[in-house]
């Protein structure tokens, strides 16, 4: 007996040959700031909290394979509130973001298809796509240009006739970086001329600093049957737990296909639906504070990681990632070290290699990602212990 | 812009066509008993309902992608009390059973791999094979000998060198029937000789009647490396909403596949593992309770459908399911003739027609699937109505 060809072809993530590594330093005492996870340590709305005490239920049971219709008309409410058009019944709501891309990559692309994403990537779509038989053809941008979208001719010259879809993440994890109108114009472009599907996975929209302004694919008029707009509360309210996330789409076709494979899998989590339709109440004051506190944490981070010599680094426009090029040969290696044979004061840190986030081989090898998921004083701490790192490691 | 092919393989469910018929009939003020759906009506336990008033958390942040060690331990002494050896780490809690589903055909089978599964079949289990790209092999079992388990000679001539797993469910979702040693005896030499998988979906592994003891694929030693258990707290507890479910083996290399998805998509949902892991304080009495009452309700419709002139029933010794042959051209004309011109005293009923339930086109096509979740005097005044709408039928 063996495995599938596709699940080998799967990468263990470079995270899990570190934790234990972490695990390890953690039992011998050092105290480990972790920069490598997406966790947000921001408070769950107590409204949403709440919403638990008094569900009024006596049976937890199934609720609709496309969610509570009261849910989906609370999302349109909120995607009218950024001027994206989508009825409750154009809303799907899906098992946390994650099974909305597993269950739109199956909807739209066969066996053998292509999806363009740009690279650095979120490093669970190369999974997916590699669960659902789908190839992923990178697009590439650069840390000297700020993680920019790619040109028009950079997605042009990997289309092939087996080209379906374009995946963006936008604001982008890992690279932080915001795609503009005029970039996601010059994509609306593309994608009409080729006639792709786009997938825009928004889970950080609210996430944008400088006062820059988010502008979505759902936006782009002359694209909104090829557009399917991905998303999560798991960012925007910090319950990544309950895992209730959507597709939005004027795409009937592609909503039937969806619906398909929800109601297969009957229906997205009861609990977590209640909890997200009452998060809605924390209100714009909620996610204004959060914002705040998330640039802040930025700011931090960015100028430290800007005065330590050596280190490169794309100032993010948004989402709570940034990815940086330290002056090392092997980011992993020294991902490794940092936790195996080093520490400062009884302290140290655990980072993202970025290679993982990378689909072209040897790319990334000397970047790693960090999440500005903790507060302040504790990032401020974490870039020192790195600055020593780096600085005793070479 | 076309859907894949994989998507437009999968057939809508045969209750699409009926639910807006249903509601037709309900909005002209009929009553219609819902036999077509396998939501129990039976309470949730209590301390599963009551964990919810006090999680103390702050942030509903993700769990582990393998599941709560703690739920995780549960489930290994639940299973020691059914003679199933499952340590903690041989465990990977999932969304639901249907997850686990998912992932299972993902990480052991190839696109275009085959799996052999018993038919009349639970209709999703189609769904999920064709996302994933793998084809479903039908073992026929039939109504007239009760829906046993198909003949080793049954299974072994279906297999091909692309067979790579069995997948039964026992008991059996549709038909009811139970599974006894001598089955599996008999099925795992074969699994033992050709090397297979198999996938063993037990969600309701409670649910057996007349005193008869339960025989998991997990007793069968020699192919205790083949044998992959496919569990969900659902039905055991009535609480199909949260989404949890397991899979269970001791085969490390599949734990390690499965472990690359389920990393993939982050974590299993956090309210329904603390709602599982508190439901397991109901204790036996609930699940004692449960059983007397879902074994009533089968006596009730059973012996009422069989005192229907014409219909042909094999009494289920599980689940709380039941195929019902009917004197009928087409049942599921008949299903909808029963919602859109039919009613008796302003009600009437709504059934699952059999032609969903199997692969081979043609069979079934006089059976439907009735679940028996409604209460005892509900169930008796169903049957009454399907008399009623029968007789007029003809």
């Amino acid at each position: 007996m063996r495995l599938s060809s596709r699940i080998e072809g799967i990468a263990y993530s470079p995270i899990r040959k570190l934790s234990p590594l972490a695990d390890k330093a953690k039992a011998a005492g050092l105290k480990v700031y972790h920069l490598n996870i997406g966790q947000p340590d921001i408070r769950t709305p107590e409204c949403g909290l709440e919403s638990l005490g008094h569900i009024g239920r006596k049976v937890l049971e199934y609720s609709p394979s496309d969610g509570f219709l009261s849910l989906r008309k609370r999302l349109s409410e909120y995607y009218a509130g950024y001027g994206m058009s989508y009825s409750p019944d154009e809303i799907i709501v899906t098992t946390g973001a994650s099974e909305a891309l597993m269950f739109l990559f199956m909807t739209c692309l066969d066996f053998g298809d292509e999806i363009l994403v740009t690279e650095p990537t979120y490093a669970n779509y190369l999974a997916f796509a590699a669960a659902a038989g789908v190839k992923v053809v990178p697009v590439h941008s650069d840390i000297e240009g700020g993680f920019a979208l790619p040109s028009p001719e950079d997605f042009e010259s990997r289309i092939t006739g087996r080209t379906k879809a374009i995946l963006i993440c936008n604001p982008n994890n890992p690279s932080g970086s915001l795609y503009d109108e005029n970039a996601l114009r010059s994509l609306e472009e593309i994608v009409r001329r080729h006639g792709l599907y786009l997938f825009s996975d928004e889970v950080y929209r609210e996430f944008v600093y400088d006062g820059a302004e988010f502008t979505s694919a759902g936006h782009l008029g002359s694209i909104a049957a090829n557009t399917v707009i991905v998303d999560s509360f798991s960012k925007r309210f910090s319950e990544c737990g309950i895992r209730v996330g959507c597709i939005a789409t004027r795409n009937r076709d592609v909503l039937g296909g969806v619906m398909k494979l929800c109601q297969a899998r009957l229906s997205p989590p009861l609990l977590g639906q209640i909890v997200a339709e009452a998060s809605f109440d924390a209100g714009k004051e909620y996610i204004r504070e959060v914002i705040s506190e998330y640039e802040t944490r930025r700011n931090v981070l960015v100028s430290g990681l800007e005065s330590i010599p050596g280190v490169v680094v794309a100032k993010p426009q948004g989402a709570f990632y940034v990815m940086a090029e330290l002056p090392v040969d092997d980011a992993e290696r020294f991902c490794a070290w940092c936790l195996s044979d080093f520490s400062y004061e009884g302290e140290t840190v655990m980072m993202a290699p970025g290679a993982g986030f990378y689909v072209t081989p040897g790319m990334g090898s000397r970047q790693v990602r960090m999440a500005y998921v903790l507060a302040e004083e504790e990032l401020r701490r974490a870039v020192t212990i790195l600055s020593k790192a780096l600085e005793t490691y070479r």
